[in-house]
């Protein structure tokens, strides 16, 4: 056995016997050569292999880190009924929707953002500087496409997923929901089919519903995705018109789709000559560094829709979100006239300014690594209270993660429990076009308190126990 | 002849001999009984009888002035083919929207309120206020109906209109393009028909198009709007789904339906059992007051989709507008949902208390009886420097007319002609869904500057001679 064979099998059970926590820093490279008396390589090599085996990662500028990533702890791939189907649960949506957040509780039902950081100062100042200064600019009919600054800004933005983009190929909207609203109805007909993830963001879905479309779902596997073979035979057997996937820090299981298999999807789009519709809009907090590419990164015949919006990365309030809409664009450019016709200009004006000055870099460096401990943290709060059969996804970016919790546990009654005693979460029924996983949720760890999210987790923890019992 | 009569005869002479000219204010009551010994109710009878004449019109505490009102000026009732047809003109419209204003020419082609009235400035310094105080309250999600402060406020005003609405009866929209288009959604399956005035706002016909629908252009008359005959007609040989008409202060034409045709629409509109979408965008700036009522005014069933916004009345910059949509409210709440979620929160916030302090109706009372004495300056530059055979609409409302040039004109040529000279309006094939309307152009009479406007008709007249010569 090799000296870095011998480190990593000594820190590998230092893990297994719980020593070193998931989530929790390892000592540095330094430090570890020195209380082993081995070279600086010898320990590189050492966590080189624990990666390699998922047990540990690194982070960037941090070290490394004990991985949550067991396989046996992760939702099994997902088994939705192969057929086109009407979405429904809109009734579910909406209930939820309408759930004010209150001091008293912690509401954790809301894919929002952590809003109180400190780099977001320099923009919430911009824009009350405009308001005051330049109200004027605020006042008047604006390019349809949005403001041209901001899609310059935009466009030096995309090149850290692969994309070379020109300001003429984006156009702004009102958020991602009508991004994502506008560009299926510029690749469809009413009854169209759409092949979707399963499980799949409510908003997503509901666009669907509205636009007249079936929903066709795919098994998707928490790891890496949509399952290309699955989708394949959909599309021998089906007339899909277009996919609509969010394969960067999916919404709502956090996972990212490998590289190369995004780019399996893109030719599988081409050999069946369908339209994908991309939802990137957590992309920019993956804690990858440099952030993962997108679909649109292989898109050489324009067939890619790309969407995204500030929604997640600054506040949903701002409601700025974009396509590029590839070949699209004139239909594109047409639904999003007749949608909302143009954007408010002075989010767009301040927004442009926050990207230029390099504040919106630096505050997503922020979030990304603030959300990964918290995910770390939650991870392990729902490892130590929630029973030993529960599932959990791993997310590596955005701040929502998807639990699956023994079959016999019906989330929406536990939704319902769970509000009366102050705690929000979403139920995974939203999340299907036909009701399925009823003993699945979605929860956002995006809330900084740490006792908060803790608190989350134990109550759902003693309401669930008083669900076991039949 | 009686002292009335003898009076009314005296005062129409001195009208029609020019000596009192079209938009000027005629001599006050009191006055005229001193200059002619009479007692102040004769002078009152006899302008009464003007009136009756569509000689002179009162304006509330402003007095008597010489009417515009010449049926022999006035556009004759359109005829649109009497079939339902597909909208086109998409190009068109895009072409004039993307046209950027500049300072150096007078551009009448864009609806645009006049935005820099003084009336408007408590409500940006609530804006300026709100982004620099409380940036918080613009960060996060909303109710997706519109805050609730904004839709009480809403139902305050829209009292003015003879409606009695409640808070949870409106959906607030970004703008009245996005209101218009999901109700015609929520009532409309793709493929139906939808009744329509002729000419009509560009932005309805094109939803109409979005939503894959077919239009019914119905005659309609220059001072009464839609022909009821012709509606009915229309409805007994084609499945028509809904009638969309913006019978107060109409665009392009600026009339307003008479309010016993208003009702008798409605109750068009129960026989056949369809649903109306009224688009009352400009209905608090009439010129009348109290303001015209509403076809939803008289909905006792729910069939009447209300839409408007403050997009003409305080800038379209702030893209708040808002549905009444009756029995239609679950549907229209889902749509709006996936269209664009909600709506940002400061401009409401600032609305709501622009409203609640009065600062909203002081505005408009000010801009009403600016517009109208706009309007009479336009229409005396019109027949001044304009061809005889010009016709001319004759709004009682807003801030858009209508103009009729001689059938061999052709308005997309003309307007080419005019953008090099710096002058900008709206050609008439934008208003049809068949390109028609070809010698007819709206322009907006907002401008405060006199010398802009005047500037804009002398440019356009010498253009036209140009055109005139074979």
């Amino acid at each position: 056995m090799t000296l870095y064979q011998n480190l990593a099998n000594r820190l590998r059970e230092h893990i297994q016997h719980g020593f070193f926590k998931p989530g929790e820093k390892l000592p540095s490279v330094r430090q570890l050569a020195q209380e082993h008396g081995v070279s600086i390589s010898t320990v590189q090599e050492a966590y080189r292999q624990l990666e390699q085996d998922f047990l540990v990662e690194a982070r960037p500028k941090s070290g490394y880190f004990v991985c949550f990533r067991k396989k046996d702890n992760l939702p099994s791939i997902s088994r939705p009924p192969q057929r086109p189907l009407e979405v429904s649960q809109w009734e579910e949506v909406l209930n939820m929707l309408m759930i004010r957040s209150n001091n008293k509780g912690v509401q954790l039902q809301h894919a929002m953002p952590d809003m109180a950081a400190p780099t977001l100062k320099p923009l919430l100042k911009t824009l009350a500087d405009l308001s005051k200064q330049k109200p004027e600019l605020g006042l008047g009919y604006a390019d349809i496409r949005g403001i041209e600054e901001l899609r310059t800004q935009l466009c030096r933005l995309t090149v850290a997923s692969g994309c070379q983009l020109h300001p003429d190929d984006l156009v702004v909207t009102s958020g991602c929901q009508e991004a994502l609203s506008v560009c299926l109805r510029a690749v469809t007909e009413p009854g169209d089919i759409i092949a979707i993830e399963s499980p799949s963001f409510y908003g997503s879905m509901q666009a669907i519903k509205a636009a007249n479309l079936k929903a066709m779902e795919i098994p998707t596997h928490p790891e890496t995705g949509i399952s290309l073979e699955a989708l394949e035979l959909a599309l021998d057997q089906w007339p899909i018109k277009a996919i609509f996937v969010t394969p960067t820090c999916n919404n709502p299981m956090g996972y990212t789709m490998p590289e190369d298999k995004k780019e399996q999807l893109y030719r599988l789009a081409q050999s069946y000559d369908i339209a994908i519709i991309e939802d990137d809009i957590y992309g920019d907090i993956s804690y990858q560094f440099p952030r993962p590419k997108t679909i649109k990164s292989f898109d050489t015949d324009g067939r890619v829709l790309l969407c995204s919006s500030f929604s997640k990365t600054i506040a949903p309030g701002m409601r700025v979100g974009w396509i590029a809409p590839g070949r699209y664009r004139d239909k594109v450019t047409h639904i999003k006239y007749v949608s909302s016709s143009m954007c408010p200009v002075l989010p767009q004006l301040a927004i442009a300014k926050f990207i230029r000055l390099g504040g919106y870099t630096k505050h997503i460096r922020q979030m990304r690594q603030r959300y990964e401990k918290q995910r770390d943290h939650l991870l392990n709060a729902i490892k130590t209270y929630l029973p030993n059969d529960t599932k959990v996804s791993y997310p590596d970016g955005s701040f929502i993660l998807w639990v699956e919790l023994n079959p016999c546990i019906d989330s929406m009654a536990l939704v319902e429990r769970c509000r009366e005693e102050g705690v929000g979460f979403a139920p995974g029924p939203l999340f299907s076009a036909t009701g399925k996983y009823r003993n699945c949720f979605r929860l956002n760890f995006s809330e900084q308190s740490m006792e908060k999210r803790e608190w989350a987790i134990k109550t759902l923890a003693t309401i669930l126990l008083s669900f076991e019992q039949p």
